[in-house]
């Protein structure tokens, strides 16, 4: 084991300090985030930061990187309260990952990469019509980071569209079956194997 | 492919609600967090909300559920000021997913379930032994949630501790290989199958 000090990580080179820090927090739940703007200009963005804020209402959370280096996504939503989250299945990861890519304003990354664009239930964020697990999301709040202007962007899911068969009897949704991706670092993609699933634990379990 | 209303979900019974609003969002990283109160009294929870926040200066976030859910995790990162977060292998699976237990706050949950309590580098916070990747954080800010009165908790990168050999020539920590595992929903885990790395993306890349 060896430790790396935040003097050392400080003082590497830009792209090997991103790689090690991104990678440190462990796997990631990957998806696209679909928008448009008032004129109907749609817009993909992959994003690794989608976070479980709560069930009850039912809360999703992503983190947006600072308005200069990843505006569209975060403007969209702030205009028209609206978005929608696609996860990622191996057949179009390499068009997932191609939408990371600064394209300009006017082009949309569905068209750009290859990806359909899909209106479901009359929401007004597109969809990714080859994702088989996504949902659409009403803005609730934008939360500034001050310490690194990046923004926590939270949404309340209005609907979600899946395969029935991925379903399970008590309400638990099997990823691993739908072939739903997770990421680490900037770059990298992962499928899954499933371990197991755990009881609920009560401090009188044995260990 | 069957939609899901938010008016659908909102009447379901609660487990079956939260065991499906918990797994919608993806695979996630989930990990131990280590703290210990002003006395020195140890703490460990698991938790499934780990995010990048950014990598210069390296931040790291996490959502910790309402103070009267969970309240020793975050009282202890507020008085203290310090904590620390490890990565899950198989080997300890059973006993990192048995801190979810409430145990009254004078019982660690590192004696209670069987994990080694570690100290490194002369941080007051207390290490998972088992864990063979893992870091150290000051707390930077606590920002309240008040759509449901959560917490996103973010903390500065002291320094990090892992295996070398881990740890590939760009930077980036070759999690598969430690065997970090990720979950799903409350109570189901998974190892890693690496699909690919892909290329940092330009627009003017092939589709």
């Amino acid at each position: 084991m060896h430790i790396y000090t935040k003097e050392e990580i400080a003082g590497w080179e830009r792209f090997y300090r991103g790689n090690f820090i991104n990678s440190v927090t462990g796997f990631k739940s990957v998806s696209l985030i679909g928008t448009s703007n008032e004129n109907g200009q749609t817009n993909l963005g992959i994003f690794s930061s989608i976070v479980h804020i709560g069930s009850d209402p039912a809360l999703v959370g992503y983190i947006n990187r600072p308005r200069s280096a990843a505006p569209h996504t975060l403007a969209n939503i702030e205009s028209t309260g609206k978005y929608t989250i696609n996860h990622i299945q191996p057949l179009f990861l390499n068009q997932a990952h191609q939408t990371s890519a600064k394209y300009p304003e006017d082009i949309s990354e569905f068209e750009a990469v290859g990806l359909t664009i899909q209106y479901l239930n009359n929401f007004q964020a597109p969809f990714v019509g080859e994702s088989v697990v996504k949902y659409a999301l009403a803005l609730q709040e934008v939360i500034p980071i001050t310490a690194n202007n990046t923004f926590l962007v939270i949404g309340k899911i209005e609907f979600i569209y899946l395969q029935k068969d991925i379903l399970l009897p008590d309400g638990f949704i099997n990823l691993h079956k739908a072939e739903t991706i997770s990421s680490n670092g900037i770059d990298s993609y992962y499928r899954t194997m499933p371990i197991t699933r755990l009881a609920y634990a009560k401090p009188d379990n044995k260990k």
